[in-house]
């Protein structure tokens, strides 16, 4: 937990009302990137996932993933002193991340027509289910409801099973990320014409955007894309296998540039010869016919064999790993995929680390995750220059 | 297709190097949001996924998903006046995107240490599978490899049944995001200072990002995560159930704001008294025994039924649908989440749009994906000011 001279986001405030994930996790990417994060929780109970398990020395894991690099300042929203605080605060701020149900933020007397009047340099990320204004806009939606309605569970899962939903909620983080790309976007934008907007970004629309080619697949071939277990959708042969002793890998070697050292590599060069295996269309055609041949060579070999001889003819390659295996492998914390955040209650806590990897200006963790409002007093005093008396006033009558 | 009068990235000059999907990705999204983005791809046989089925008319629908507003100039890498003049284009770009093995652009000449002294503006983004500088860095590395190394397929699944990838490329997916976030922090952080760096960024890292509270929950408190069917892990009753009429439907009532609408909504409000269930550590203790109950209820009705009663209890809920559902929902072209992008050989071709709204500066698709060196000479006449003769040399030498 160090900070360097500089950050690529250094001197930005961004208030973070959000909660759960793609919010959060936005604003937090923001923090790593340096930016100063003000997390602006409901009195009393704060972030929902404050309350969610599981636990380390009663602090949420949940909600330490989604909040480093933030300082938590609470606000009883329902209260219109609350929300003048708000309003306050907005005008201070450089972003705004929510991710209310869509009207919330109107009904605060903060709508985007209320705080860009308030603040023209403001830029409005609003994460929401389907969007800020559709005719879908008023339903409840989750990273799973994303999943199902857009087909991804339908593409997920073995073809005999039910749809399955993804292992995490990547369409939560596929959200922030939106969000993410569209604030610096407006950002630069805002460099040029000190004119700040509002970012409207959906789970739908992010799932959509991830469907591959389904939906040209469809719409033009008529053909319905759907789910085909671990087999690759383009290539062949891709997939899961079983080696001698039991264990799972993962291996492609369908393309092109793959095939020709797969086959030399297990020793059979006719493969390339063959007219059912000898272009891709081909191997696309016969794939049960060349995943047979892989799966026969691959059953009479051990795991590490078969992943020693994979290396070789660098076709790449990996044993499916359980998550102990991955926390525990040292190249995860080499590559700082994993490191250790030090919290004042729930003591060392290692985490993922930054995904986004700058060489001037690096991303760093600054801040563990906050108590709930514990800096609210250091953000009033901060940002708006308030007086001791006011803020005990305003926490007697619980509106902060 | 239409142009507004300004874009977010208007007057950003992108070179894209890259292959497949996540470098692609990554400069599509910087010119949906306005981008003057150049695709440079290897003489005669371009980016691979030009020969990668399923077509339209010929043309590749997985080149097409990535590659719109681009223009494409062929170099031939291989060849020292190929590389020259990459470097001539690098001296007028704001950006470049690659995905090459790591090495390969140093034994080019154009590394970061060479790019960064020819042009220090210049930012230039690094995708790959295991970042640019550890121990892993020489290995390959595919989407699939990277679900299956950093433990997500082992999350993602039936517990009884094998280890699971997710239905479409989304770690691929994240590490474009993952490098347009640092892109775009980067063009910040230059703002400020006239200087460039590199983005350096990869699939294990994102898809360590996304793995929600496994690391610390494992390495904390020694539990594994692994795959859980379609159970939410953080709240219950939340989980796909089958209806009635043999419809597949994902629910979430889990959280302590949803579990007394549902339990009202089947008329037996007295699980709010039931000690198993009136907390949500209760109902995730016994999963089991409350996803019974509401089994049960669900079995009972139609997902017509079900799904009218959790709307009007305002409960997250969706019907698990197919591509052909999905592709035909009216909602989908009202959010643009599909569009149609006319392709000079293709035809009309509906894709999926621009995942990031912004509303100011709306991310548009001003030019369909283009044809293999359809742009060079445009390119090198606008960028380098080349002479006919020149351009006429070098396609002759197949340099372009």
């Amino acid at each position: 937990m160090t900070e360097p001279t500089v950050s690529a986001l250094s001197g930005l405030k961004v208030l973070d009302l959000s909660r759960f994930i793609a919010g959060p996790h936005c604003a937090m990417l923001l923090g790593d990137l340096g930016a100063d994060v003000v997390k602006v929780e409901r009195t009393k109970a704060g972030d929902d996932t404050r309350s969610l398990g599981p636990y380390i020395a009663e602090e949420s894991i949940y909600f330490m993933m989604f909040n480093r690099n933030k300082r938590s300042l609470t606000l009883n929203f329902r209260n219109p002193e609350a929300q003048d605080l708000l309003r306050r605060l907005v005008l201070e701020a450089d972003v705004l991340v929510e991710n209310f149900r869509p009207g919330t933020m109107e009904k605060m007397g903060c709508g985007w027509d209320d705080l860009h009047q308030l603040n023209p340099k403001l830029i409005m990320a609003r994460l929401s289910g389907f969007g800020q204004n559709n005719s879908m806009s008023a339903e409840p939606c989750f990273d799973g409801i994303a999943q199902a309605i857009t087909g991804f569970m339908d593409l997920t899962g073995d073809p005999k099973g039910s749809p399955m939903m993804a292992g995490t909620f990547l369409i939560d983080y596929a959200t922030a990320l939106h969000a993410t790309v569209g604030i610096l976007a407006a950002l630069n934008h805002r460099n040029k014409t000190g004119e700040g907007q509002v970012v409207d970004v959906s789970l739908i629309g992010g799932a959509a955007s991830m469907l591959m080619t389904a939906i040209p697949e469809f719409l033009v071939n008529g053909r319905c894309m759907t789910r085909g277990g671990n087999r690759d959708r383009y290539a062949a042969p891709a997939n899961t296998f079983q080696a001698k002793d039991g264990v799972w890998l993962h291996m492609i070697a369908g393309n092109n540039a793959h095939f020709p050292r797969f086959a030399r590599m297990i020793g059979q060069p006719e493969l390339l010869e063959d007219p059912r295996f000898d272009t891709l269309e081909g191997r696309m055609t016969n794939v049960e016919a060349i995943e047979a041949v892989a799966a026969e060579w691959i059953a009479q070999h051990t795991a590490d064999e078969v992943l020693a001889a994979l290396r070789r003819a660098e076709l790449p390659s990996a044993r499916i790993r359980t998550i102990e295996e991955v926390a525990n492998d040292p190249y995860m914390r080499e590559a700082r995929h994993i490191i250790d955040v030090v919290h004042p209650k729930a003591g060392v806590v290692p985490m993922q680390g930054p995904p986004v990897g700058l060489g001037t200006t690096p991303s760093t963790v600054r801040r563990p995750p906050p108590m709930l409002g514990e800096h609210s007093d250091e953000v009033l005093r901060q940002w708006l220059d308030m007086p001791e008396g006011d803020m005990r006033r305003l926490r007697d009558a619980t509106i902060i």
